[in-house]
């Protein structure tokens, strides 16, 4: 199955989840020994309403419920017979006059639409949980690594009629989500290329003068009407002038000037399965020599980790070769002083006071895709940007990952911050030089959707990353036959 | 001040807020005697996450928290020293490494943006709160009326220290939300003004062979890429074919096929104060002499009511009449049987068969505005359609509120339910024909934005509504000098 030919505009494919579920029962019974009978006991996303009104949220599935059933309707319950390795779904129920607002599927529908499953609707789980009499419920307790927030946990009251193991779901369930199934890569191909194509669709369109917002807008305009995309996977990044030093900038207000940069970090999903991408270039379409050198650093950062990255290489050291690869860049353009030791300016920390965000994360249903930090996988550092890592672990065959070097001028994080964390920054930086670039390039982050492959990568994402193409792109002519940056 | 002026890009001017204020103040005052040195206390927005990730959906302010403080941002609470008409607001307090992620304010900067307010950081609430030491707290408790789902509370250890009156705010701020200050239809004005555009750009690009969605992202982009517009005030309705008669179509995934009718429910929002406006037109762009029998008929509905619309008329009084209009043109056409008495069938309760909704609501700061059944105003009607009503109000001057009437051919409806309902289909409408008329046009709605004016109504939604007026439109001629529908 390739992208082109890959069915998806509705919905996903049964096979795909039922390939996700067969990985986790076989992870389950390798881990959970003691498991007869027993039940795994699942809660899917309700409507989500605004405050008291009557209007709801566009809401998307969560996404380990999603991930094991591929259900995307909201008010749904599933549960797992494990020794079965069965899926029974609980629909919700609807009085025949929903069907004036909405189309009100019966049990015959619902069992049509999912033909592994048994079948029921949600008003009658308390009494089929009764029925089976299971020896133990688990239940997905955890607590995501990016946020810090748990699991939304299902608060059935007979729960507390029953046995309910809480603890080894979780790693289970998420290290599974870590690498890919065939058709979860062919499903994040399709959002990589959708995006792809999206984000030089809103290059072309970029002038100075438009707002931030106009980008975005042309972004998500192109993925819904050429591809049925609603919701993107994550709140969208527009920043111009000043605002691409800021990271999460999400206002997207501003009226575009002449002469300054873009960054636009965008993605499409399919599904829940989605894009991270991010592009920089200029407003009027012609870099700067300022801009094309902080572009070309950070592009040479993100083509050598690429060519590094394969299973067995651990990605704290991918994310200190970047560093690297931009503290030489800036020593050669005089912004590091001339005298720096590079080796010991990364061991103080100055990449951080560059790029203060990890290299990358794993990405799938969730754009910070979970299994960062598990259990069994090596911790979070505490140092500076190290810490900011969303994971640490080595790379494996399947994973997904964004590459995301980026290389910023931020004059509190530079001027102030620095100090406070104990970096002795008038050692390392040429402080009036960084602020000259900074008025012509606040801020670039290139990044990528990375596939690891047997022993090497494939990059997903297909946007031009030279200046030259980028400069054709943005004239509306073809970029696709101009070379990629080599380093 | 004009719509052509009114700057509203980025924020709404703190004036609007403070005139609806003093409204409040006002009301509250004559209704309550007893507050000296009492307080009342406000839980603005908080972000709100996907589950248990670190991705934030795009939220909107509580709409009663905007109404009286005209704050977006996310995290505040407020204060009301309800003596001296002071406003406290309480604004989130982010340590200075947020400023790597997002602008953060200072106490100062705060100030600047709200020059009203006394202002200190949320972690300063409780403590200013047993400073003051008030009478009492009265906070926004009650039922939303078309939800039925209660206002979201403050949750507050400290409240339980206080005495905390709940009954007594609700109605009165309901009441005051219910007719509108200048400066706040100037911006309904706005947001109709833009939300008519759009409609016109969506009509023009319809065509057989697109998907639902698209027509959906052509109002979207239309408005977001003109007028900045990030958020829609209700989740769209893009409906073709068969799906106009299920009333919250949302699925948007269809693909327009020739000869059929679009429903199209859509608005624009500026800062929470929202359009609501419904088109129908045909997929090709021609009219069918069936199609257009019944948009005329809905039309006439429509123009009718708002010729009779002025302060002190009865909203039921006005459905009912709108009813009657339809099932006298379903007469004519041969739908409703030519012996029936239409007198008897509206008592029967036959139009609800062919509109199962209410004639239409106050709109706002929430679609689907409140006030629209408090403790002193009519109550809700037990009879089909009639209970469906969204208020039952009379009209006062400066009230906004939709006229939307309809005319579905709901086969589940027609033949099954209203059978159930006690409803002697046979006796009053012709099935076959019916079912003849649903393959051409499956639902008819016409929806515009209504300002009760001292004597009468001026319409907010400038839409093209006659048959020469829609296809004009389609064809991208100039549709604005052909003549409304006469009635």
């Amino acid at each position: 199955m390739d992208s082109s030919t890959f069915e998806y505009a509705l919905r996903l494919p049964n096979s795909l989840f039922k390939t996700n579920r067969e990985k986790f029962f076989a992870a389950f019974k390798q881990k959970v020994t003691e498991h007869e009978k027993a039940l795994i006991v699942f809660k899917g996303k309700d409507d989500l309403p605004v405050d008291d009104t009557d209007i709801d949220y566009s809401v998307r599935q969560e996404s380990f419920f999603y991930y094991l059933f591929g259900v995307q309707e909201t008010g749904c319950s599933a549960a797992i017979d494990i020794t079965e390795e069965k899926v029974i779904l609980f629909y919700p129920r609807f009085d025949e006059i929903y069907k004036l607002w909405m189309k009100v599927l019966s049990l015959e529908d619902v069992q049509e639409l999912y033909p592994d499953f048994e079948v029921h609707f949600v008003d009658e789980m308390e009494e089929y949980v009764k029925d089976f009499s299971p020896s133990q419920i688990f239940i997905n307790k955890g607590v995501n690594s990016d946020s810090g927030a748990e699991t939304i946990l299902p608060k059935f009251k007979w729960l507390e009629e029953h046995k309910v193991e809480t603890e080894l779901l979780h790693p289970i369930l998420s290290e599974c989500r870590v690498t890919k199934n065939p058709e979860e890569i062919t499903i994040l191909e399709i959002a990589n290329k959708i995006s792809s194509e999206a984000h030089c669709w809103t290059m072309k369109h970029c002038k100075p003068g438009v707002r931030e917002s106009y980008l975005e807008s042309k972004f998500k305009a192109y993925c819904m009407e050429n591809y049925n995309c609603k919701i993107v996977p994550y709140v969208s990044i527009c920043a111009c002038g000043p605002n691409p030093s800021t990271l999460h900038y999400v206002v997207n207000s501003d009226i575009l000037p002449d002469n300054t940069m873009c960054l636009i970090d965008m993605g499409h999903q399919v599904h829940c399965y989605g894009a991270d991408i991010t592009c920089c270039y200029p407003t009027n379409g012609k870099f700067t020599e300022k801009q094309a050198a902080i572009h070309n650093l950070v592009v040479k950062a993100n083509r050598t980790v690429q060519n590094i990255m394969k299973p067995g290489v651990n990605w704290r050291d991918m994310h200190l070769l970047a560093e690297k690869i931009t503290l030489e860049g800036l020593k050669e353009l005089g912004i590091i002083k001339e005298d720096v030791d590079i080796e010991e300016a990364l061991n103080e920390r100055v990449g951080f006071v560059f790029q203060p965000h990890g290299l990358g994360h794993l990405i799938g249903l969730d754009t910070h895709d979970v299994g960062g930090y598990l259990p069994n996988t090596p911790t979070r550092s505490t140092k500076w940007g190290l810490k900011n890592l969303r994971t640490a672990r080595d790379l494996e065959e399947n994973m997904v990952i964004t590459v995301e070097p980026g290389c910023y001028f931020i004059p509190s994080l530079i001027q102030e911050r620095a100090v406070d964390l104990g970096i002795d920054i008038d050692k390392y930086v040429n402080l009036d030089l960084a602020l000259e670039y900074r008025k012509e390039v606040a801020g670039v982050r290139i990044e990528d959707c990375v596939l690891i492959t047997e022993d090497g990568v494939k990059n997903l994402t297909q946007v031009p990353r030279t200046i030259e193409q980028i400069e054709a792109c943005m004239r509306g002519d073809d970029w696709t036959e101009l070379p990629d940056f080599e380093i």
